[in-house]
């Protein structure tokens, strides 16, 4: 096979591809292949704007570390990340809705018991977070694993101010007691811009979008024979709960974060300033 | 804009990305966003899937660096580099074909002689390369900028033995004479497999297909007033001109190496063994 001009090399390139043993591989490269000439196709990019790609997709590559995932990035301002959430995770009557993983969940998160501080000395407004993990049918689930993580009062990360893994704050792992309960203390998280220092912010100014992301708190929680549930609660009354960078917003994820004055918490605790409080209620789909 | 489906949430992100000013990034952003989308809503990933391509991604921009560029690799093996060559690089009578760039160019190659050897010491066949730069109409080109690059007798480029920049070999840059003409001496390429130790080793694995290039010399070639050709000749008679791993070859673009015995060579030089002789003549399309 030789002389492929712009409509014959696609079929070459299916013909190359539809070697491939895996039926699955098979598949996923054909599709890739398919729209991957009909979007160059369209777009009809001169030498300089297909090198300009090749050096895009690069320095994305490049730019991600332990602590810095740019190709999610990427997946999520372009919608990908929530397009392949709403295919894998249709929620149902008594399962909480998902959202986008994002870039800054860290493996193994420290244990804690409940009730502690996952942000302590820090600056910002005390938070309390309370909630229960059920079954569709309303049984509790005891045991459940909940990993939960958000940003600072600044919308920065631990990984972001070279903690993370090292020196987790913000983030923590619990688990659920006999009646599906687990609280923590934490600090109130604010908006914040997703990292635009990079490729993907080049991108937004580009495109004429700004990278903020309504301020939230990040839950990824598992029980034993149970889909995995990751998602994110919304503070209710942000400004960019319309407008979020990586389109992540549900409904059913935005709760008040119910301010209180100083005095005693829902978990017996004494604040001696005020306080905001969290609660939601979680269901989790059975495998 | 919240509460995305699998459908709407194209419309959001093609509504957010009609906001670039620009209006070829607006359109190359849309275009993206519908292909893009239209894939992954019939591919149908998996999370896990979705993992393992974001992480295909990064490891492709993590092994790129000055001697390495696997994100061409990856445009090449799936069709797209020449797909875009086809978009931009119509030929016509008297222009000469085109063909990708591939990943081992190097800028700013050593200009020499009239005649040098530009493998000077290295095993393999030698060769001497002879050629023509003209217009359409056959008007001989005077002063065109004539870089040339190949594999050796194993199929390595310079850059892949720790070469290129620093010590090039195999490459080189000439200038025609007022009659249009070039001439060099060097030794005869080999076929090779592209470089299959990263992702894109792995893809083409995965696909059941191998990574070979028939033999060949690259040539990109200027001149004041018209387009740049950047292309190969291919080695007449390769086992693998029918199956390139990177769809590169046009039967134009084929010529015999011809074998000689040692003797007096094209250009009057006594060789003390046999070698082969490639000639071309090369037709330039105006701007």
């Amino acid at each position: 096979m030789r002389n492929f001009d712009e409509q014959t090399i696609t079929d070459a390139v299916l013909e190359r591809v539809g070697h491939a043993e895996n039926p699955r591989i098979r598949q996923i490269s054909e599709a890739v292949v398919r729209h991957l000439h009909a979007m160059v196709r369209e777009i009809r990019p001169t030498q300089a704007e297909w090198e300009f790609a090749i050096d895009f997709l690069t320095r994305t590559g490049k730019m991600c570390d332990d602590k810095r995932q740019e190709f999610i990035l990427l997946s999520d301002t372009l919608g990908v990340s929530m397009l392949v959430d709403a295919i894998n995770h249709g929620s149902g009557p008594g399962a909480t809705e998902s959202t986008v993983l994002g870039p800054f969940y860290v493996e193994g998160p420290p244990e804690l018991e409940a009730g502690a501080d996952i942000s302590p000395g820090m600056e910002g407004e005390p938070l309390i977070v309370t909630g229960t993990v059920a079954a569709p049918d309303g049984r509790p689930l005891a045991d459940a694993i909940v990993d939960v993580w958000h940003s600072d009062d600044d919308g920065h990360y631990d990984v972001q101010k070279g903690g993370g893994a090292d020196a987790p704050a913000m983030r923590a792992r619990f688990r659920t007691d006999s009646a599906g309960r687990f609280h923590f203390w934490t600090i109130k998280p604010a908006a914040y811009p997703i990292p635009d220092d990079g490729t993907v912010g080049d991108m937004l100014k580009a495109q004429g979008r700004h990278p903020w992301r309504p301020a939230h708190v990040h839950f990824m929680i598992e029980a034993p024979g149970f889909r995995k549930l990751v998602t994110h609660v919304f503070v209710a009354g942000d400004p960019y709960l319309d407008s979020d960078a990586v389109f992540g917003v549900k409904d059913s994820l935005i709760r008040e974060f119910m301010p209180h004055p100083a005095g005693q918490a829902p978990d017996g605790r004494q604040v001696d300033r005020g306080y905001s409080h969290l609660h939601y209620d979680f269901g989790l789909k059975p495998l």
